[in-house]
């Protein structure tokens, strides 16, 4: 048999394996299949490649362009799912662990492009926060913003999830507007590759912005600067040699690191045998132990129970384990497939057995379980093996060993305290889960071990038809823990993108900030346009275009009769006495909705225009009580454009309102959808 | 002469200097006249004292709580700032240098005091974001939240702001309800003991809430965990000695570094001699030479110039330089005092000799310069020195070696794009300023070098008046850099206190959220009070406490008569054909406003009552068009309760509008001021 060659991508070129190469294994036969690396890779091209074409096209897009090019790659890749499930099978991955990669990885990108184009502007700066004013006048302001780093984002994978893995983190890199240079394992990285292939030959990234490298990486680290990123997923002993190299500290090069995670999961003090929580319990735990034959970071590897259920636990998880069908996992019928290799079936034996000296083993025998339609001998079998820990707080390996793969403790705990303390005894995790339906209870827990934690996922018979599962990490939300598991974040929406931007602080002029922002300052140059800024277009909208209305005095009569047209006959706009005796006002005021409908008739263009609609409003404040006899003015200028469609855009006005002393009496944001 | 003891503060008790002590030298005579340190700390106890007393009893309180504790802190250290001034002489640090560290420190205490009031809750866990939708009927939410790690944050600080470097760590640490270790530098800590010693006194802190070693800090960071942090401002080389130990980065402790910046200032392309924007350049220059004896972080490195302003630049600089008087730090007169110590004169001196192999000095000798009122060959005295490189593209050293002391270098650049690469050798600063007018500018050198700076300060005739300084770093702004500054971020507000707290993801049911965070989340449980929520006092009112109002008909007569009373005359509400033409609209509809109004009218009480005022709303949106005929009704619901002061509080209720076929049509957030 011929050997598959698996090739990288590197400057522009796909690179075949050459000297050096590594062999990859078919999980299920352990047979050789394929080869892949080539020692004589020019890396440094890659480097230079990536910062010079890849970060220079990337950077020159805006941020919903890039949104949107990850839209086009995720749609692009939705039809080239069935080849990538087939390949799949070769790392023992049934078509279900399968979806979870493929589908899951697809759909981080669809969520970033998404959140991208709501939450980030259309422009090339992201605004962080919000003005700061550093002195009396607001002459001088303060904002912070984020640029893309201008090196190449290195993200090195594990081989559990070969198209997930680089999606997670290629998405955000990429709506960044920073290249990268892809690393997977190399035991999964034929599945990587057909993926890199789909990407590349759809002709949707520019040239740069994405390479592969199957195989070893040579000496790319030492090549990096404070410019570029490495994101690595995988085991602490691998993370904690590449970010103790002198190069790395010395540069201090952003090292995000995803590694070893002891999570547990907790049955709630409330979750009884016979409530629907504690068969949910059941049912999540068994889901963790055997998806992906284990091979998740996010895997349930300490099941903590109320000393009286520990018994009741383990023999209903032991049923369902054992109902478990093992085998090829291109088989109907399979529910476990194969670890990836056989290597790591031996290395999961051996943390396995780790565990038993402190734990006894309940369910699963590794030298006696059933495969079907495969060869359990040649192929990566591991049966799913549940152990039982009579004294976790005297144990130490059940806390710090993570045999990756369908491994999971059983421990009992006294009360809420103990079980948190146990938590922790992970000494830093992904993950923990709570399966209860006392809000206290998450409350506690959160108050005692979310400091341990990057997510906390609590579930109960409310939330369950909905919930998505212990162990998926989600686009939405912080993937990482703190201490052994790598102090990293990845994903949480916009916060993992800007791990591959700077933040910057600016300090400046209302004019220079205006500039830099896109976004109209409080301060900055008005703009004086040719008409009434209602009767432009979206497209003729300058920044800072401004409008002056003319005055309009609030009368007796005008609170009266609105007061009675409302129904709002509240006592500080009715009743003079009782008024006063409002610490906040003066005598009876008018209505803050009076004011915004007043302002609205001094501002708004009655004939049909450009201005589409008012979509709403944000930060409306009321500065000073509105008096009757007070005539009110407004102010109206261009703050902010984003086009959402090729038809229309959204604008957003600051507006303020003054009394006839120059005061401000109320000010806010104004949205209007407008024509293009 | 007795020498004086600097002493630590280690669990409860002042440790007097024991074995090991080293020695503190007067700066400006050379004499020593402490000592401070000793072997035999119990450094484990500490760690101990702060995690168990210290951490406990500041996670106990709220945000609140503890911001009110800093701004009473710095009250009570207003009333010990002579002394400090007064200790601080014999650092070599002028009275308006002191200003710099002792002022500057307090009005972080109290900038940190103020953020932490009004941008974090009056509770225990700090909410992050929005909450994100995880299905499709929101059953399952997820949130985001801080909540402050369970260890202690070690403060390791340079010797040139005793102070304000003990107090800018110090604010956002224990706002986020950690305790810390504060280890000041050796040559100055006298000062940073007298203000501990103030703090301690004033008992306005928990017990182990701050301890103190002077000397060295023994094994302390062999003894840390993932709950704890250390926080490091020094040299670069200390920064990787420290950050590289095994037990951090197997730990993946938190690391926060500030350390070498070759911080550059650019002369605009705009800013020709005759401007005020030279005069400014110049002006700024030289106060970043001269202040602390160029003994700062952001003091400015590099002074780059178009290279036609080259010799007018150097000219004018010279020239301030040469009026400035150096002396004895308390005489009156002294403009600039001496250097912390004769290590550290040898060190600039060093520097400014290696500077000196690519550049020019033309102006300020080390072996000819007047002191007065000191002994300059016993004081540790330097005058400031100004280089000028000619060929600033092909050097090297100009850009690397931090002489820190008033020691700078002026460059010439030809272009914007060849002076953004030449600040960006620097290979990552804390800060680089531009001098200029031009938006232009600022917004080119943002997107060209913001990616290497944490913060970018840009000044002009607009803001001069009110600008802060190049070399201010700000509590509300970010203060630390990439690659060479040391990769970490300090202060910014709020920022500043996440890197004392873990971010977790929770994900929940909305009850479960709302219990955890103290706001409701959409979709939790209604609550029904004993009476209409606006009858109800602040501390009466529960979180998820709801009413229903009834229904009101919106009519064509409504809208034409609101249409005419308050001006708004906008043809989507008048013309039935014109409104069908808008791409958003069936026909003639109701204005935002008037349901807004409406909807009050449905659910204000009119008789006095503890609702004070509607002080404003966020996040309005409108979401479904109301045509006449519709019948609207209002849910109000409490959303999130803030006290302000013992008498009032601040109540923000989620406010939903829907029609008679249960659509939403508008949804807000509004705000209350009720009475306690």
């Amino acid at each position: 048999m011929t050997l598959q060659h698996i090739s990288s991508y590197a400057h522009g070129e796909w690179i075949a394996p050459g000297s050096g190469a590594r062999t990859i294994a078919d999980a299920v036969t352990g047979e050789v299949f394929a080869t892949a690396g080539n020692d004589a890779l020019d890396v440094a091209g890659m480097r230079d490649f990536a910062r010079g074409k890849g970060g220079a096209a990337l950077r020159a897009m805006t941020f919903h362009e890039r949104a949107r090019m990850l839209k086009a790659v995720a749609l692009h890749l939705d039809g080239h799912k069935d080849a990538l499930y087939r390949l799949s099978y070769r790392t023992g991955a049934t078509l279900a662990d399968s979806r979870i990669d493929i589908d899951g990885g697809i759909g981080t990108l669809f969520a970033f492009a998404s959140k991208g184009r709501r939450e980030m502007p259309d422009g090339h700066v992201y605004v962080d926060g919000d003005v700061e004013r550093l002195g009396r006048t607001g002459r001088f302001l303060g904002q912070h913003v984020h640029t893309p780093l201008r090196g190449v984002a290195v993200h090195i994978n594990a081989f559990n999830f070969p198209v997930w893995g680089m999606l997670e983190k290629l998405a955000p890199t990429l709506l960044a507007g920073m290249p990268a240079i892809v690393k997977p394992a190399t035991a999964s990285c034929h599945v990587t590759e057909l993926c890199v292939r789909a990407m590349i030959d759809s002709g949707l990234l520019p040239e740069g912005a994405v390479q592969l490298i199957t195989g070893g990486t040579g000496n790319l680290l030492d090549l990096l600067d404070c410019q570029d990123v490495v994101s690595f997923t995988g085991s602490a002993d691998t993370a904690f040699a590449l970010r103790s190299a002198p190069h790395i500290l010395r540069n201090s090069i952003r090292f995000v690191a995803e590694q070893d995670s002891l999570n547990a999961s907790v049955l709630g003090p409330d979750a009884a045998p016979g409530t629907p929580e504690f068969d949910l319990f059941v049912k999540e735990v068994h889901r963790e132990m055997t998806t992906k034959a284990g091979q998740k970071c996010t895997a349930i590897r300490r099941i903590l129970v109320p000393d009286a259920h520990v018994q009741p636990v383990i023999e209903a998880i032991s049923a369902r384990l054992a109902g478990t069908v093992i085998g090829a996992p291109d088989l109907d019928g399979t529910q476990m497939g194969a670890l990836v290799s056989n290597a790591q079936k031996r290395d999961v034996l051996d943390k396995a057995a780790i565990i038993a000296g402190e734990a006894e083993r309940v369910h699963g025998d590794p030298e006696a379980f059933e495969v079907s339609g495969a060869d359990a001998e040649k192929g990566a079998f591991v049966p799913p093996m549940l152990f039982h820990c009579a004294d976790p707080e005297r144990a130490e390996r059940v806390h710090d060993t993570e045999a990756f793969g369908p491994v999971s403790t059983v421990m009992g705990y006294r009360d809420l305290d103990q079980a948190m303390a146990l938590v922790n005894r992970g000494g830093g995790s992904l993950v923990a889960s709570v399966i209860t339906r006392d809000p206290e209870v998450a409350r506690r827990v959160t108050l005692g071990a979310g400091a341990f934690h990057g997510r906390l996922y609590f579930n109960n018979r409310d939330s369950m038809a909905e919930a998505t599962g212990h162990g998926s990490p989600l686009p939405h939300l912080v993937h990482g823990g703190p201490g052994r598991a790598g102090g990293g974040e990845e994903m949480g929406g916009i916060r993992g993108v800007k791990h591959y931007m700077q933040r910057t602080a600016i300090q400046g002029s209302p004019d220079i900030l205006t500039a830099i922002t896109d976004q109209w300052a409080p301060g900055a140059t008005e703009i004086e346009g040719p008409a009434h800024p209602f009767t432009r277009r979206f497209g003729e909208l300058e920044i800072g275009e401004t409008f002056h209305s003319g005055e309009r005095q609030v009368t007796l009569d005008d609170i009266e009769h609105f007061a009675h047209f409302t129904g709002d006959t509240f006592y500080a706009h009715m009743d003079d006495d009782a008024a006063a005796r409002n610490p906040f006002f003066p005598g009876r005021v008018a209505h803050g909705y009076l004011l915004l409908s007043f302002a609205a008739g001094l501002f708004v263009e009655p004939d049909e225009g450009p201005v589409l609609a008012n979509t709403g409003l944000d930060g409306l404040r009321f500065m000073k009580p509105v008096t009757a006899g007070t005539r009110i003015k407004v102010r109206l200028t261009v703050r902010k454009k984003t086009r959402r469609t090729p038809d229309y855009g959204e604008v957003r006005w600051h507006v303020t309102l003054t009394d006839q002393d120059g005061d401000k009496v109320g000010e806010y944001e104004l949205h209007t959808m407008n024509a293009y």
